[in-house]
């Protein structure tokens, strides 16, 4: 078996002479993909779902349909939880024994969401595991799609299932902290919308222009793909404190190459929504004295410490 | 000679028998890079800058310091510009006999400055190309920095300097509309700031948190990497008009993912106000009834035909 804690596996391991059964709640369009990769891999797999025709088209497919979480639940020790949200993961379970389980919540919610259904599971003796999915359903179960999920939580159930958990797409354990796997799922999502808002923002330019979209986007995904990496200084000065470091174009000279990015939005008749923000934050922190720093700052007036 | 029309080059071209005179008008840190670059390949450098001290330095690396803006004209048929901005060109060449020069405008500006200032250089007989720099002056004149310039206007001057201009940096050859240079520069200059600010919202969620921003990093940049080419399939739609093609996360599912984001947000206290129009603007398109396209009608939220 591969360490794949370090970095995410996207081909499925090969599965264990007798794969673990799982337990799966929710057969939503991620629920049904998991389902998929788990039978496809060998694993029974018992599936609930609130509406019990999306559970029987696994049927079809070779899982067990249970009639109600407590008996999906009853189905074996490895439950998966993949339902609309944390609330509805209170809903699914409220009553049901839970002693002795490994809880694997790939439900969408916060850090802090993760860390009270954490408590929630351990004062019903259970354990649990908090997941992020850093991929889309179609992504899971193919080999090389570079879909993964981040966990956090329980390190002894991670070990133990990692090869099941690995099936479905690759793996990422971020730490004890059961709101960790959000976390990390919610800054890279974070993160992807500004690229993507940038990009819509980008294509908007050319619009009235005899400019193929076709053709811009290679240039985007280049330029973007080769400034990505700056997120490493970023965090560089952030752990040194010292946010000079290595600048190359500081705040004063990001914020006068701003007003031609302004001006030519405005040109092209675009919206400058997407984008003045973003430019008002390095502006204050200018006002603030912090010219010759990059503008890493930002993030002191983003989250200013509570302390 | 490589064709380097369809992809930037980064290597330096190997200088012709007789490097190509140089004059250039600017010697701030974009144009002493250039400088160096023109003179380490054995081209001859005329170089004026409005404070003479920064021409002086050059002076020692081989450069011929010119006294006024009408001596470096002077000093050979290519001149590059590469001032503060816009009104800086018109000041420094006010009464400047240009018949027969070719001008390379290097100076940052917006579509409309590069299109008002080809056609000002056609009435005083000079061809004229217009350039955006994608690149900080440290990636000037390094091989594989991954730096390149954007071109637009003569191609006869773009063909037969071609040589001289692969010295400091790739180039890429945009079209013939003097406007389209700065385009593409401020459109991949806008993308990125999209994506730098969804980068400064990530660690600002991890700053009171026990993660390293430095482990945080190496996960940003392979997931935006990885993210960035559905910049492709924004292309395909904005062409085929169709935004319902090939989505797999669809508006009505990204605004309720929205609300994770800016719950977590609000949890670990950072300020929304980096994604917040975004997601604004999302919910806008979603109201108008577009919720199973995928988010590339948000374009035409920003920049609304005007015919």
């Amino acid at each position: 078996m591969n360490d794949n804690t370090l970095s995410p596996t996207t081909a499925p391991l090969p599965a264990a002479p007798d794969p673990t059964p799982v337990s799966l709640l929710g057969a939503g369009a991620m629920g049904t993909a998991l389902a998929r990769a788990w039978l496809a891999a060998g694993h029974p797999v018992t599936v609930w779902n609130r509406t019990p025709a999306r559970a029987e088209r696994l049927a079809a497919e070779g899982a067990v349909v249970a009639a109600s979480p407590a008996e999906a639940v009853a189905g074996g020790r490895l439950v998966v939880l993949c339902l609309l949200d944390d609330a509805s993961v209170g809903e699914a379970l409220d009553g049901v024994d839970l002693t002795g389980r490994d809880l694997v919540n790939l439900t969408t919610g916060t850090p802090a969401e993760g860390r009270t259904r954490a408590a929630w599971a351990a004062e019903r003796g259970a354990r649990f595991l908090d997941g992020g999915i850093m991929a889309v359903p179609p992504m899971i179960g193919a080999a090389d799609s570079g879909g993964y999920v981040f966990y956090s939580g329980s390190s002894e159930l991670f070990d133990e299932h990692r090869a099941t958990l690995a099936v479905p797409a690759g793996t990422v354990y971020v730490g004890a902290d059961a709101g960790f796997a959000a976390l990390h799922d919610v800054a890279l999502l974070s993160a992807m919308s500004g690229m993507f808002a940038g990009v819509l923002h980008a294509f908007a330019l050319i619009r009235r222009e005899d400019v193929a979209p076709t053709d811009l986007a290679p240039l985007l995904v280049s330029w973007l793909a080769a400034m990505a990496p700056m997120a490493h200084q970023t965090a560089a000065q952030l752990e040194s404190g010292d946010f000079t470091e290595g600048v190359v174009s500081n705040l004063a000279m990001q914020v006068a190459g701003n007003a031609t990015l302004l001006r030519t939005a405005e040109e092209q008749g675009v919206s400058p929504e997407l984008l003045a923000p973003y430019m008002s934050l390095m502006e204050r922190r200018l006002t603030d004295g912090h010219g010759v720093e990059d503008t890493t700052g930002l993030v002191e007036l983003l989250a200013p410490r509570g302390d």
